[in-house]
């Protein structure tokens, strides 16, 4: 993509692990700084995208297949991609991604246990786009989930699920270095705030 | 699948070209014969397949980009796959199929032109199951489209488009000599379904 100008920056972590208030506050930095910003999320914001995320979350999906679930989610994601995130990397000095090919990676690969087949169809099906910062919001899923109110299929899923999601997200950040920075997400926003702006600041240089 | 007892019959052809006669004869023939039979269609089936056809289908998805389309049916078959077929393999003496990953194969392979993305997926998310006979009805699909009242998204691309597809189908049964038989689809029902009976007889020794 020789045209691309913005940089791409992903947010991913477990349930309830701050991701939607973490992105509020990085736009508001960002735009604060005078860069143009603009937010996605994952699955969903194409009106396509939008009814995957409704059968994928749906709580009448029980009978969902993992491999189903998992080429949804790639769906969704090509969808985004070729329809809005394209375009988007043209026009804006900074693209953020609510959840990325990451979660599918986590979610999917070592969550559902379907392995190198995620891995291979993530790498072939995200058409060449690559975060250039993702930041791991890491947090004990025990606090995140007590958070959540009403609870979707995801979200439903036992506690030894999203506690196994935690370790899948570290390993990511220990085999990508470079690319996955790790923010501690345990106490208050006012705490994880600076810890997201450093690392952003670092990263490129701002 | 070693508990494999059905024998797996898929209706390929452009549109219009009779599958669902020629799957209601096939099936009276079959039963006739004494044996037991279940038909399924793609894309849809399970509630969630439907769900996705609808996506598919629908007019109004006319930004649906490629790869989302060939995910979408990979992840419809992967749940009529988990859902249906694996049991229905165990239970009955013929599963038909209104098309399976030929479709795949030629409509977003060839027609699309997205080439060889589409058979590394459709290979890895067949889950190992083939059919063992793959009757290919093949018709002028002027005279096919002619027939469709009331046109759905992919119908009512033009015909050059449908002319492809037939080319695409064609070279599917060259590839693949002992699986795919071709069946002349021209002419009346009453001409085509002694066709039909005699490739099926053939194959299965019946």
């Amino acid at each position: 993509m020789k045209t691309k100008k913005a940089k791409f920056i992903t947010i991913e972590g477990t349930e309830g692990s701050g991701k939607s208030s973490v992105i509020n506050f990085l736009k508001n930095f960002l735009e604060a700084q005078g860069f143009s910003v603009i937010v996605f999320r994952e699955p969903g914001t194409t009106k396509i995208g939008e009814k995957i995320r409704h059968i994928l979350l749906d709580k009448e999906s029980s009978e969902l297949s993992a491999h189903t679930e998992l080429l949804l989610y790639l769906a969704a994601r090509a969808q985004l991609i070729e329809e809005k995130l394209k375009a988007a990397f043209k026009e804006f000095d900074f693209v953020i991604c609510d959840r990325f090919y990451d979660s599918t990676l986590v979610y999917q690969g070592i969550g559902l246990g379907l392995g190198k087949i995620v891995f291979d169809a993530v790498k072939k099906f995200s058409l060449g786009v690559n975060p250039d910062l993702t930041i791991l919001l890491d947090a004990d899923p025990r606090v995140g989930l007590n958070r959540i109110e009403k609870k979707d299929r995801i979200e439903s899923r036992p506690l030894v699920f999203h506690e196994k999601l935690r370790r899948g997200f570290l390993s990511l950040a220990k085999k990508y270095p470079k690319r996955v920075k790790v923010v501690d997400a345990g106490g208050s926003l006012a705490e994880i705030y600076p810890r997201v702006e450093k690392t952003v600041c670092r990263k490129f240089k701002i």
